[in-house]
């Protein structure tokens, strides 16, 4: 009646499913767009920057002849706002009025700031009071030459990589896409929020959580359903999300009871790859791989899906994503307290750390330890793992941390 | 020619800034809308949590006088799966098949796990073959019992939160709006990137950063858009966006030039707040309140309109959203280099951060310090403060740093 599973830990559950892909295809996207993608080419700066001798300041350009004696009067030839040009060369007596980020005439050799000059009679003229070492201009490189390498492939890029790319006119970048996962909560007894509630049944609070939390990771939630126990509904709908996802997470349906439907399809039409982990809470968590779709199937219970996520899910986006590293920071911390119940399997718990003025991590578990427990999902900020054993761990222990991005 | 503007320090103009808003108007938003807003209204569980007795594992529920003498042999009368219920009472010598989670007959005493079972020839009984100290049943309420402050006001809505309205079938929440930002570049200099470039003009990377930004820290940039130095436009322009954004961002523009008409609006058309901060980059930064709308308006170039941003616009965003702190962490840092640059002013350097093994922040200036700088956005991790005076800072000596929240 009870059949026997195969038992892995947690790190290998993470390996398996890990090694299972590798980053999705790459498509050219406009750059507003491209936030917290990966870049998959290297861009090369297309022109130098800047391009053309730019004026640091308003004032006025004067030639090298001109810079003795202070303070001299010259004659106003032209006056250049940013944008515009004077392409003339500046003869000796000359200037022109120019705005911070003008372009500067070839043959001037500095900018006097305007709050060297004086007005005088004559319209046409400017008097320039004093000079300074600096020549104001920005000669043209002077950041980056021609050919510069701005980011490199495998770039994540954030905000101020967008605005070099569009510093340097390009607005459409090679990236790798952010995967589209299906959520697909299983369970008769589920209710969507915002329905009556029969006698016996449950609100799914998974979904929601789940489509929360692949939000936060930059992922597209691209189905997000729930469906009744039932087999062949089950797999049907499995078998169609296959073709839509590039991968697919399941909540509930995987121990070894009657209903769990997800558990059978993982032996019977799937390519199983692991259905038991040694870890508490999300035991039976199961990885599958049917139709070329990675299945992470997780445990119903809503604190063994938040810590599955977590743990399993969102090292495999990270992997999707063509990131070199997860979101979810793995650190060595202190025990705040004791935590002595006696663990059969490691055990995951959700927690909450703060950085010790001597620079440690010190964490503590949050709330109920109970696979079943809603209340701390929302207070956590790490997960810390007790190793199985009868011992625990007592305050001042080290144990393993991840600390979680929530933003 | 010169006007002569009033200097305030950086953290004057952000006092200012913050003072001038408070959080933006409240409205109802479902529970999958919701993440990222920070909730107006405390909820109280609707009801306890479990509000039925339910059965912990998969397995048989017996009554207390059959609860002797293992093993046992009890005649099954129904099957429950999650979702349904048996809403008789239980007989001695009767049992029920629960699946974890179902609910628990009310004179049920224990759930005996299924792996403690056996079939006997008869298909309608079950041997029980050993028990457990514990009922295998979680009570009502034990998590929450009705009433119970699940969230208060004043929260700032993560996955868990989202999870846990949900599970009490909370579909809707009254939470406060997050702010729509206009975002106007100004400069006649500036092409969209994409587009030719024609000689002495730049692309426009300020908008793309700030509406990275802005997305970043759960803004909706309502307009983005550029316009060239025109005073009349830019004027009419600004009062339409008053009625459309809660706040409004421009660059460029804030100068004492002769085409620096933000400047120039600020003084005769707005309410002016600020026009000149003791700070590098960005000085010209100027704060003013334009038909009932807050305009914060940044400095042109790159680094001073991403530093801005950061130590200006983002706070005034968390007091808009209701937020009791700032995405950006301020922290005292220890310089891991020199740097002992004189400055005129209070100098805003961006900078890396690491945590030493002491638990120290060491700061480190990256790339280029000159305000049009763009080459190293995407490096900043942290802002540092070099307070004005020809010293510097050392290495080793204590600055002030804020971290940047990037993802």
């Amino acid at each position: 009646m009870i059949e026997k599973r195969n038992t892995i830990r947690m790190e290998q559950a993470r390996e398996i499913l890990c090694n299972q892909v590798t980053h999705l295809p790459t498509r050219k996207m406009r750059i507003g767009e491209a936030l917290n993608h990966v870049l998959q080419e290297p861009i090369f700066a297309p022109f130098s920057a800047p391009y053309f001798r730019r004026s640091g300041y308003d004032g006025f350009a004067i030639t090298e002849l001109d810079d003795q004696n202070y303070p001299i009067t010259l004659r106003v030839v032209a006056e250049v706002p940013c944008g515009e040009t004077y392409n003339k060369p500046l003869k000796q007596g000359e200037t022109i009025r120019i705005m911070t980020g003008a372009k500067v005439p070839d043959n001037a050799s500095k900018i006097i700031m305007l709050e060297q000059s004086k007005e005088t009679n004559n319209p046409n003229e400017i008097m320039l009071i004093n000079t300074q070492k600096s020549s104001n201009i920005t000669e043209v490189g002077a950041e980056f030459a021609k050919g510069d390498l701005l980011l490199d492939r495998g770039h994540l890029l954030n905000a101020g990589s967008i605005s070099l790319l569009a510093a340097f006119g390009v607005n459409e970048v090679q990236v790798i896409q952010n995967p589209k996962v299906a959520i697909l909560s299983t369970g008769s007894e589920l209710v969507a929020a915002g329905n009556p509630l029969p006698d016996g049944k449950i609100y799914n609070s998974n979904q929601p959580l789940l489509e929360s939390l692949l939000h936060i990771h930059h992922a597209e939630v691209c189905v997000a359903e729930q469906l009744p126990d039932n087999y062949l509904d089950t797999k049907n709908r499995l078998l169609e999300l296959t073709n839509i996802a590039d991968i697919i997470v399941t909540t509930g349906g995987v121990s070894v009871g009657d209903f769990d439907f997800i558990a059978d399809i993982a032996t019977q039409e799937a390519e199983l790859l692991f259905n038991k982990i040694q870890m508490r809470p999300g035991s039976p968590t199961t990885g599958m791989w049917l139709n070329n779709t990675l299945i992470i199937a997780l445990s119903g219970n809503p604190g063994a899906c938040f810590t599955g996520f977590y743990l399993l899910v969102e090292p495999v986006l990270a992997v999707l994503m063509g990131k070199g590293e997860t979101a979810t920071k793995k650190v060595q911390a202190k025990m705040a307290t004791d935590y002595t119940k006696n663990n059969g399997y490691d055990r995951f718990l959700r927690g909450i750390y703060h950085l010790s003025e001597t620079g440690e991590y010190l964490v503590e578990p949050v709330g109920s330890d109970m696979s079943s427990a809603l209340g701390n999902l929302h207070l956590t900020t790490c997960l810390l793992k007790i190793p199985r054993g009868k011992i625990g761990k007592r305050k001042g222990e080290e144990v393993e941390a991840w600390l979680l991005s929530s933003k």
